[in-house]
C-alpha cells in the first residue's frame, strides 16, 4: 500500500482551472453517473466556502440553461462509454456558454471525449471484464479534482491525504466484501422475492442508494424501488412500513449519520428484521483511509460491495444482470 | 382580477437582505414543504447569475453544514404548521453561523416563527378547512422573494409581473380543475387499485411530482411511489414499464418541457393508456398569468389540482385522507 500519484489529466485540468475565476461547479452525467456526483458534492460542501455547486441529470441541465453557468463556471461531466447523448450534448452546451468542461470517460475517443476540453480516463471493471484497482475508478478521480479545486480556491489542501488513502482503497474494499458477504447470502433470497424493494440514505451516501435502486433493482431486476432520504423517510414515505415491506438502509461515516440511525431504530421498531437489510459502514475496517475521510469512502464502498449482491439476486431471480432488458440497448429509437 | 400587491412582510424582509451581501440561497424544509423549494430553485435559476443556491431537507442541511453557510447566506425555511422539529433546528443553526433567515408558516406564533429573522405568513387550506385564494400560498410568496432577490441582486424586475399574474393565479387555478376533473374521473378507479404509482417530471415540476409521490400516494394512501426524473427515467427505471405499470405524468410548459415530451411517447409506446395519466399544462387556460410565467405556475396548479385526484383514490379505497396513519401524528416517540 502507498500513496497514489495524482492522475495526470486531473493535475493538468487543474492546472488550466486555476487561472480561470471559478465560482460554480456543476456536476452534470445521466443515471449511474449521475449517482457518483452526489458524493462529490457533499465532499465540496464540506470544505469548499467559496465554490458553490449543483449537481443535474445532463438534459435537465442543458434544458434548464441556469443563469449560474457562465465562463466562470467549471462543469464536471461522466459517461463510462461516452456514447450518452445527453451527456455529450450537456458539454457541447456548456463550452458554448464559455465553461470550462471535465469529461470523465473510459473512452478518450469516445463522442465525450472529444466534446469536453479536458478528457479524464478511468476504469471500469464493466468495460474491462476483469477487476480493477478502486484507485483508478471515475469517483476516486472525481475526488481529487474536488479537492484539487479546494487547494485552489479555499487554499486548503487536503490532497496529499486523499492520494496516501486511495492508496489503501482497494484492500479495505475487499475486506468490505467479506464483512458484508453474510449480510449479502442472508438477505438476498429474501430480497429477491419482493416487488418492492426501497433503499434508503442520507449525506454522501444517497448516491450509492440513488444507483442501487434505479439501476440494479429498476433497470437490471424489474423490481419497484425508490432512493428515500433517511430524514424525509419520516416526512411522508414511513407510512408504507409494515412488517413485509422491504428496505436495504446505508448507514455512512459522514456527519449525517444520525439521521440514518433514527430510520434504523424505527426500521426495527416497525419493519420485520428479515425484510430490512442494514449495511452499517461502522463495522468496516477502513485502517488505511485516513479517518477525515472514512465519510467520503463509505459511498464508494457500497458502490463497489453492492454489485456482489445484485449479481446474487439477479441469479436468484434467474433475470440475468447484463442481458435482460426490455429497452436498454435493444431500441435505438427512442 | 387584479395585481396584487408584494407581500408587507415580504416587503420587509427584501429590505432587511437587501444591506447583506447575499451570494447563496438555501431552501430548506422537509416532506411537502421540501417540495416547493424545487420550483423556487427552478425559478432563481432562470433568472440569477448572482446567487446561488441549494434544496436541502432540513435535517440533511443541519448535520451537512455546508460550508457556504456563512453571513452572506440567505436561508428560506417553510412549515405550515411551524412545528418541524428539524426546521426549527435548521433554522437555529442558520441564525448561528449568521445567516439571516426567512421562516414561512401558517403559524406566526409557532416554534419555527419565532426561531426566524423574518416570518412571512400564508394559508393553507389544510389548516383553515376554508378554500383560499392561491395568491396567499406558501408558494406564491415564495416567488415573491426570488423575484426580490432576482431585483436586488441582478438588477432584474419581474416582480411586478409577478404579481400581476398572481392576480389572476386562483381563476387559473378554477379553470384548472375543471379542465383535469375528466381526466381524474377516469383514472381514480384505475389507480386506486395498483399497489405501485410512479409519477414523472422534470424542471420546475418536479417537486410536484415529490411532494404527490411521497405525501399522497406514499403517507396517505400506503401506495409504492417514486418521483422519476423524466429523463432519468431513460437510464434505468424505463426498464419497469409493463403494460401494468401504472404511471402519472405530470407535463409542464417551462424549458424542459421536451423532457416529459419524450417520456411520453416512450409511455404511450410501451405502456397501456388506462394505466398512464397524463396531466398536460399545455391543456390549461392560463389566461390572465403573464406567459413569461406559465412555466413557473404549472407545478402549482398541479400541486392544487391533485388534491382533488386524491380525495377521489382516497375515497375509492376507503381510506381516509387525513386520519389513516399508521405513525404520523399517532406516535410521539420517534
Amino acid at each position: 500500500m502507498s500513496t497514489v500519484a495524482l492522475d495526470s489529466i486531473v493535475a493538468q485540468a487543474l492546472g488550466r482551472i486555476e487561472d480561470r475565476k471559478i465560482d460554480h461547479v456543476f456536476f452534470v452525467a445521466c443515471g449511474g453517473s449521475l449517482s457518483i456526483m452526489y458524493p462529490a458534492k457533499f465532499m465540496l460542501d464540506q470544505y469548499s466556502s467559496v465554490l458553490a455547486s449543483d449537481v443535474y441529470n445532463a438534459a435537465e441541465f442543458t434544458a434548464r440553461a441556469p443563469r449560474r453557468l457562465t465562463p466562470n463556471a467549471l462543469v464536471i461531466l461522466c459517461s463510462m462509454t461516452g456514447t450518452t447523448r445527453e451527456t455529450v450534448a450537456a458539454t457541447e452546451f456548456a463550452r458554448a456558454a464559455g465553461a470550462y468542461t471535465v469529461v470523465l470517460t473510459t473512452e478518450p475517443d469516445s463522442p465525450l471525449g472529444k466534446a469536453g476540453d479536458c478528457v479524464v480516463g478511468f476504469e471500469a471493471p464493466y468495460t474491462t471484464g476483469v477487476p480493477i484497482d478502486a484507485k483508478d475508478s471515475n469517483y476516486a478521480r472525481i475526488y481529487q479534482i474536488v479537492l484539487g479545486l479546494v487547494k485552489i480556491f479555499d487554499g486548503v489542501d487536503k490532497l496529499d491525504t486523499l492520494l496516501a488513502s486511495l492508496g489503501g482503497f482497494q484492500d479495505a474494499i475487499d475486506r468490505a466484501h467479506e464483512c458484508f458477504a453474510p449480510h449479502f447470502d442472508a438477505y438476498a433470497p429474501r430480497l429477491a422475492k419482493k416487488d418492492v424493494v426501497y433503499t434508503m440514505a442520507s449525506g454522501a451516501d444517497y448516491g450509492a442508494a440513488y444507483s442501487f435502486s434505479i439501476c440494479v433493482l429498476m433497470e437490471m431486476q424489474w423490481i419497484n424501488s425508490q432512493a428515500i432520504h433517511a430524514n424525509e423517510f419520516f416526512h411522508g414515505p414511513f407510512e408504507i412500513l409494515d412488517r413485509e415491506a422491504a428496505f436495504i438502509l446505508f448507514m455512512g461515516l459522514d456527519s449525517t449519520r444520525p439521521l440514518t440511525e433514527r430510520a434504523e431504530t424505527f426500521l426495527n421498531r416497525f419493519g420485520a428484521q428479515e425484510n430490512v437489510l442494514v449495511l452499517d459502514a461502522a463495522t468496516l475496517d477502513l485502517s488505511g483511509i485516513d479517518p477525515a475521510f472514512h465519510g467520503n469512502f463509505a459511498p464508494l464502498i457500497f458502490f463497489d460491495t453492492l454489485w456482489r449482491f445484485a449479481y446474487k439476486i439477479a441469479d436468484l431471480r434467474d433475470h440475468e444482470m447484463l442481458e435482460a432488458r426490455r429497452y436498454m440497448k435493444k431500441l435505438h429509437d427512442y
